[in-house]
């Protein structure tokens, strides 16, 4: 397998972005990463959306953004796994290069979720659940988490002030971020009296409905070398893996199955544990899926994702610093452009151009990123070459 | 690269399956391709599908069927790339086991279209063409295929009459295929005389919407020759390719410029050219996109598709066999389903399995299958190794 590095990112800023279509939000991102990498040309693309037929009435998104990028004929490929997405795309594009089949590939993802009204949204989310099991008899992601987080409650302990916790660090850390969606911080009082949506997470532990895109560019290291940038941030370990689609046919809904194999094999692949990582970005959708996400990734132990949350061991500064970008929930969830942003995140990271976010002497982050309950999960480990 | 071949094809009757669900139709074809190749294990999987989420209200469809299939944690992915979803799949799947990243993977493509309304399938296949710019016009696929007919048929003198013998063909085909959707035999007349769908394209010069799914199992060719299956199917070429998501914006509406390039590909990975080729599967969603796309593959001259169609050379014992299986117009067309059943035909045509339909001597073929109106392509060449 050719040694792939990730040469090029760009981000844009999130939010409601009435004033541009899908397209223009995913080309202003692609072309960012184009122009930071610095390259003439590129062999193949990726896109990963989630729901742009339900979002935006537009499939066929490889030959739209293609075309509007400006880069037809080359092969361009959408990618769907549910918010899940960006990262199943990166993983897609780095097997391309690693295969030897083109060398310069971009990886974009974006999704354009406010020109829909709010129930539309909702409904085009949960496509990504159950549609026959879960969905009809009414439950939605809320629903679906909320029940995870009462059970990883009962189960270890985990308390109220914890889950908060968690906003109220992603928060910290998305201020900071010029690009979050929400960058004001807020308090445990505050996310606690917050507007109820399912008991009990309220609104504050739920990430937004966000338009945005992200964007990559990967090449065999060898080339990358050669374009004398540094430092070369090699992808070291890529793990995907699937789980039933439905929460309720697991042994454990406090249990990530899915992302706990999908970070052995990319752990497996790096030559790496988890106490080798420095940061990592996971996929808070809701408060509690961050923490059952860093006790799948092996960073704390089984139903102690809480309590390390509640000392600061997952601050900037802390032991392991878990979304420095401010994470899904203030940067906001865009969700096929989610995964993206992770790998455009820690590279900037290991790059040390992260400013007043940078986590110091970064030198191996790790990106988890899921689609729906986890039934679809992409980790990935870059280091610094 | 490792070379790579297809070891087992599963195939189902394609029609108006009222009584399957969508995870129904894609596992049933699964399970056959599985039991065909005998493997007792799949190392990752592929969904090729268009707009699950606009016919079926189901996204994520990578949890979905490995957790219906039984096969979790195994990476799941789903490709959307219009109606060449199934093309485009095989190819990563490919790339894949070329990487060396996995070694047994399955293909699958599905699409479950009936359980719409007439309206709602319409407006979910149009989704695949330029929202913005052609579909807010109101034009949809029937419509801009009848111009690209009406400009080939100005330019190239290709006549009504041709445009029906590629039906007429195709169905003769199909007639010997027990998976396809309509088995009868048509006539030259009964297709000018059935019911206008769009000048000068009538019912029976358009595929059919259909229920359907097909499924391959690919592996390294060293796997392959430790299994004892004769003959080895290898996959000698993959070529992908974009162009203009809108038909108006090409210099020549008649010309499938990313087939070409795709071809083209193709053509020199597997170190042959147009004249090596013995049978083909083509995407005739409509009758002149079959003529465009053999004159796009080289294997008849710009503007000959017509004359070569009305003297034989396309049906099978003819000097170049098209669409043996029945094509989309005769077996059907799932739209997410249609490229990975081109797969099927061509191993069974290599195997020699193809019974009445069988291409005599073939040994090696093409698949050719494309997304709204060419905006993506994807072609495939396999050979007996």
């Amino acid at each position: 397998m050719v040694d792939v590095a990730v040469v090029g990112v760009g981000m844009i800023k999130w939010g409601e972005l009435w004033e541009k279509s899908l397209r223009d939000v995913f080309v202003e991102a692609a072309l960012k990463a184009i122009d930071d990498a610095g390259v003439d040309r590129i062999d193949s693309m990726y896109v990963g959306c989630m729901s742009s037929g339900l979002f935006a009435g537009q499939e066929h998104l490889g030959g739209v953004m293609a075309d509007y990028l400006g880069v037809t004929p080359i092969p361009a490929t959408r990618i769907e796994s549910a918010c899940a997405s960006g990262g199943v795309a990166f993983r897609q594009g780095f097997m391309e290069v690693a295969s030897g089949m083109s060398e310069i590939v971009l990886v974009g993802g974006v999704e354009k979720m406010t020109d829909v009204s709010g129930g539309g949204a909702t409904y085009a989310l949960a496509t990504a659940a159950d549609q026959e099991y879960e969905v009809y008899n009414g439950v939605t992601f809320p629903g679906l988490y909320a029940m995870m987080a009462r059970a990883h409650m009962a189960k270890y302990g985990t308390t109220r002030d914890q889950l908060a916790q968690v906003a109220v660090k992603n928060h910290d850390n998305g201020s900071k971020n010029p690009n979050a969606q929400y960058r004001m911080k807020i308090t445990v009082d505050k996310v606690k009296n917050a507007v109820m949506i399912a008991d009990p997470l309220t609104i504050l532990d739920c990430s937004p409905i966000t338009d945005g895109a992200a964007a990559v560019i990967i090449c065999p290291v060898e080339i990358a070398r050669k374009m004398g940038k540094q430092p070369i941030v090699r992808i070291a370990g890529s793990g995907q893996a699937s789980d039933t689609i439905a929460v309720h046919q697991r042994k454990d809904i406090t249990y990530l199955g899915a992302t706990e194999v999908a970070a052995k094999k990319a752990y497996e692949m790096a030559g790496v544990g988890p106490t080798d990582i420095d940061l990592v970005e996971v996929h808070d959708c809701f408060t509690i899926a961050e923490l059952c996400a860093i006790e799948a990734l092996g960073l704390v132990e089984k139903g102690k994702g809480g309590p390390a949350t509640e000392n600061g061991e997952t601050a900037i500064g802390g032991r392991i610093p878990v979304n420095p970008s401010g994470g899904l929930k203030s940067k906001g969830h865009p969700v096929g452009a989610t995964g993206v942003a992770q790998i455009v995140e820690v590279t900037e990271q290991l790059r040390g151009e992260s400013g007043p976010r940078q986590v110091k002497d970064a030198k191996r982050g790790l990106t988890q990123n899921m689609g729906g309950t986890c039934a679809s999960t992409a980790v990935h480990i870059l280091e610094v070459a």
